[in-house]
């Protein structure tokens, strides 16, 4: 069971040392030829403490990194959606980024065209900010270039 | 006010986030020549967010070290003890830290010798493991040398 008290922690966890992002990747057997890839990763040299996190949150799974971190990653869409909607209340810091991402993921669920698609990626590219990324090469501008070269745009 | 569920929130702050650790650091001027220096510390790259948290926890100061990291510090035995009740029964990970500190903490109001002074770096030590703190150079061996040196100990 997933109490209030636990969904704070959450919350402070997160805040603290996790990471809510949508990536963007090109991806040839995708309609659109760009992936969307949304995660909330949870970050620790140790990964005990996260396998009890884990066990208590029931959702995601831990990958151990070559850089010895242990990350707990909840990245499909429908667990990102319960667990942002149980810490929301809580967030003082990633309030913003956890509200991009519900709204991404809402937008994801209703993509009918290439345009559509494009808003979703403009969206992404606000991510670049909230969490001083700079190293997003893959944004809307590139998707944008590439529909528009497909002619799947609306001109 | 501190409610339970900011407590959580801090707890999860803390366990993702937050280190708990006591420095030895020689100083002729104390009674056995070494400080003891405890501190609970919150970091984050953004000053903003932990603003808001130093005021609803209304503990602390906050400090812009020269790496850009802001912290968020709990310096004073007293708060340190405050901050740490309020949290410890959300805690997950640094369960053994708390523990710890607040035994240090305890030892700390009743030292009366010497030997009392290193049976505390004695303890302090035991955060080198649960922190893998491998940098810390003034340990208790340190200090029992110099005690010794000044005959202040018990033979």
């Amino acid at each position: 069971m997933v109490n209030k008290l636990f969904c704070s922690y959450l919350a402070g966890f997160l805040d603290a040392d996790g990471s809510i992002y949508v990536q963007l990747k090109k991806n040839e057997t995708y309609k659109y030829k760009f992936q969307i890839s949304p995660s909330v990763v949870f970050f620790q040299k140790d990964a005990t403490g996260l396998e009890k996190i884990q066990k208590q949150l029931a959702l995601g799974y831990l990958r151990k990194r070559k850089d010895g971190l242990t990350e707990l990653i909840v990245g499909d869409r429908s667990s990102i959606r319960k667990l942002l909607i149980l810490v929301l209340p809580f967030l003082i810091l990633k309030v913003k980024q956890a509200d991009l991402m519900l709204e991404i993921l809402d937008k994801m669920e209703t993509v009918k065209s290439a345009d559509n698609f494009l808003e979703i990626a403009k969206k992404i590219d606000q991510y670049r900010e909230l969490n001083y990324s700079k190293k997003r090469t893959v944004d809307a501008r590139v998707v944008g270039i590439h529909l528009k070269n497909l002619r799947l745009l609306t001109p």
